[in-house]
């Protein structure tokens, strides 16, 4: 069925110095000025001694929705799922994929059902879509009048801004941070340490408080993710909940330094499956070192790319933030200046 | 800088029809169901006689953040920019893009002012970025006092999900709509009436509530926005804004037909600059007949586009929901039945 | 230091006929008409065989944010604090409250501890405050590099609008429901099962959804918790997530009957404590039969007003929505007609 | 109808020094610490040379749902209704409020029009209403096939928490400032700039930020809110939306002194009908000097009384924030601690 192809280039950031260890990361983007801007995040990094990233989850969700003909049949489900009692046999039942915990909602009589589950290296939609339809098949059973009206009843949540991904996590949750000293503040990301501490507090938390915004609270993050996801063959509508981030900025050593971190609730990714096996895109998977399953530590590979997502984002924060500090005092040498332009360009 | 390229392929679906007008749509994906999910659903509306799709508004936005030493301060600028009076002058200054309204947010004494511009067939970042700029340069002049602390405040908001884009709309808003038969419904889509009605309800409208969703009331938006996106050169990481959409479905005619309706009002496209020159990229437009600036209509081109947008978002809708209605009733032959597979792929 | 009083009318309303015992309702409210429309309401449910109320779960909140030098070490503290091993012995050190469970959430180096607790028959600020205080005082042992910024990090989240309290409930948990005939929707309600369900999709959830709701998927709920809160002696302030309600109305028995039911995942009562020692407000919880504690079964008197909260939120639900419906009908009758008159004055 | 009457005691905070004048403050709420809270705020204030408060917008709301046969026919009433020729008509038909504005937002064929307009000193829901449906009873001469489904479609939003109001306003949006110096923080209110500046940051923004906070970006508006809404007769259920606040703390003065601000766009207050009318509530307005109807300045007695309720929320905010901040240092005196015990149980 295809008819062709679109290509997007792919631009090398890095070395991004990570938990010790240097990546190549690979981003496709039409928007040549990010990968350089990303860049220099990485290098503010490099020189201060690398970022830590730690994960702090890791389970993909599907929330289907069942009806019963009263509320209390839809509570009498509910109570059976969360008793302990019955999660081993529950967890049998799902078979695709490894159960980790359910999260119940209701409104009245419709209850959703948000199953987790551990997926190994695979993003693991699929895998957890088919388990969930075996648990809804077993289920059956014993709730015959249980009507199932949608194996998604979009409480999972996929490729939608909701809450529910922001407060308990979706795929892999991950933070990660850096101590950016005062001189390479001052020397590569050309602002200071007050005026970045600054900004954040003004744009990606008061702003976007302001705004309304829900899990929005970086500056671009969305850049990043995006670029990442294209280049390893990531599904890129799901970077609408993997780029949830909360970008902090605090003065630290009396007030000299720069503590930057990224929190990222929902990164979504899989090193097996799907696009990932692309030529170029298995390619790009190979350049950081996470193509397909581990086989040592099922599960690992996704779990660095979720972590190296997060690294790269911490980058593209650190750049691009301090890109906008500096902007004010070169705003009226707008038409002569690159770097200017640049910001403009990817300024979010 | 770029080291390669990644290669997606590109399917086409159609052909929708839409204001009278066959659009064969290109969309890059590396999941081929989701081209022939759509193009069941672009099937189902052509044989009702196709859709119809409105646009609301057109406008992309930019919010600076601006500091003064006190909030009355800050009132002052917010005063004089929603003076009517001065809106000619900003106007004139802005130059790079037609000022269409100005809403200002306090947050004690710093300003956030969202500039909305028309921008012709572009999509318009740049443009606004610099005519904000000017107005900025301009305003200084009035108020020397007024602190710029970033070109971006996030109250624009680019790229993260926030309640201002869901609520006044950034870039194109679109309405589209279509009335399928009952027999369509049955022959095409494979379900009733009343169960779409039902999942509809359950799903995108209570299911979203109880997700604590933000402008995601909907089955599967971002996935036919993301591949339109990237076929066509668009920015990708927009397309968490521009999927916000909410699926409506009522039945009609005696409760025999189905309306439904996608409305979406922050579609970011542009038919000129950024990825859209490239060479596959462009070649997709073309085959929209919205490659370029529209010299008899500026701004049509990518009008047409957002349009297009939503009406494949429509085909995309109304397939995958009827894929999830019927899915119930297949759920037993999972392991043997291949549409039942493929919604679990792209089931969202 | 009170230098008087203010003086709120109480009226009451019922019999609230829930899980087969009458309730006599007491409403403070300076609005006659909102205790007649509830009224309304509760005949059509005693008309009907009454209403259900189910509790889904008990237990109030606090969540304090600490501080450490790196996010690293907030880490060790979520995992800490996750591990079911040391439950017992964090459970030991609150003392003051039951501890239940622990929700960890990390911004970069700051953690964010929400604590929940059982606090029998009161609403049980103040008890777990206290208790998370001792646990705080106890984790400073081992995490002597932990930096208490506050004793609430608004996380809990007490008095504002939050998607944490919709998603995973603070304090009680209700779900209540009844079968409105249809023969009662016409005489007693004066509109149509099909109007109803209309207006509520229109209304309660696509309306709520157009306006960026969250936890506001109602009609006028926070009425209803605020006019028995005050009664009571609650706490008047608490109603704002006391109020979240997801309303629903479906036809049943072949369309022929409507179900409707209140969701409310957040109801902070309490029948000890605070304002419920005052003389009034005593004898309104005597009159509703859950003054003071419960001795039999610690915190089944808050439960029980829990239930009849939401169950007066069902019938309040029920008449307001019904005189919405029925006011298309009448609307050009408005000056002469007394119950239009009312429904313009406490239609939300 | 009422049976009687619940008495709640009313103490007076202040003054409150604002805009050069001076307030004694009335505060319902059986919460004895709250008020001797906000008292030190108030003096805080006082010693620092007041308060300033502005008042940025005042127009109630009220958005009725149609619904068409089609979206086109919806779309043909919006840009009606959007076009500044037919504003005059419009605002002549609506009769009982002055009209300022018309905000619609469409979900398929169903169109949500929000009206805004300016009600003098009543909180004016009932004048917007009558208004409302004399608008619509004109508009179907017009737009016959419109069908209206209810007054209120919920894009009001009417004590809901919904982003339209946080974003736009609803009632009177009011910014309120003070500079508070480094003496008076450490003397009257017992801690330090520098850890309010971070309590507000890691609590009102990013805590509530992690929490997925709407308009919730504060510590205990809600509690003065309601206090005074009680005293002055106000609806106490639309403290919902009138207790959206963001509260800012800067360091100014090269860091020694506190910028605090508070800004809260929807306080929906009146000083004429509904409770106000009550004796003693009516003498706690006589007590602010905002009793009844201005008649030299319609409308000025309720826009200083919103100005006044953000005056106070500052003075709370400003002690409860104190407090908090102090609080760590005092932890493990809890025990013996009588102001350590007054946080506890006002801490929100």
């Amino acid at each position: 069925m295809p008819v062709g192809f679109v290509q997007i280039s792919v631009g090398i950031t890095g070395p991004l110095l990570l938990n010790g260890c240097e990546y190549s990361v690979p981003m496709a983007t039409t928007e040549g000025c990010l990968v350089a801007s990303t860049n220099r995040g990485c290098k503010a990094i490099y020189d201060c001694g690398g970022a830590t990233g730690i994960l702090l989850r890791d389970g993909m969700t599907r929330a289907p929705v069942v009806r019963f003909s009263m509320a209390k049949r839809a509570t009498d489900l509910k109570f059976f799922l969360e008793d302990p009692l019955n999660f081993d046999t529950l967890s049998l039942s799902s078979r695709f994929a490894r159960l980790q915990g359910i999260h119940c909602s209701i409104a009245g009589k419709n209850l959703y059902i948000r199953f987790s589950c551990s997926t190994g290296d695979a993003m693991g939609m699929n895998m957890v879509s088919k388990g969930v339809q075996n648990v809804l098949d077993f289920l059956q059973n014993d709730f015959p009048d249980m009507d199932v009206i949608g194996i998604s009843g979009n409480f999972c949540s996929d490729k939608k801004p909701a809450a529910v991904n922001w407060i308990e996590g979706r795929g892999k949750s991950v933070v990660c941070e850096a101590i950016i000293t005062e001189e390479v503040v001052r020397k590569v990301l050309k602002t200071t340490v007050p005026s970045l501490v600054e900004l954040n507090m003004l744009k990606n938390l008061a702003g976007s408080a302001v705004a309304g915004a829900l899990g929005g609270f970086n500056a671009h993050a969305a850049n990043i993710v995006s670029a990442i996801f294209i280049a390893t063959g990531q599904d890129p509508a799901q970077n609408i909940e993997s780029s949830h981030c909360i970008t902090m900025m605090e003065a630290v050593n009396d007030g000299k330094d720069l503590h930057i971190s990224v929190t990222m609730p929902s990164i979504e990714v899989g090193t097996v499956g799907g696009g990932t096996q692309l030529a170029s895109q298995s390619a790009c998977l190979n350049l950081l070192g996470v193509k397909g399953a581990s086989k040592e530590s099922p599960g690992s590979n996704s779990r660095l790319l979720a972590t190296i997502v997060a690294g790269s984002v911490l980058a593209g924060e650190l750049s691009l933030m301090s890109a906008i500090a500096a902007g004010q005092l070169v705003k009226s040498h707008m038409k002569y200046n690159r770097s200017s332009k640049d910001v403009s360009k990817i300024a979010s």
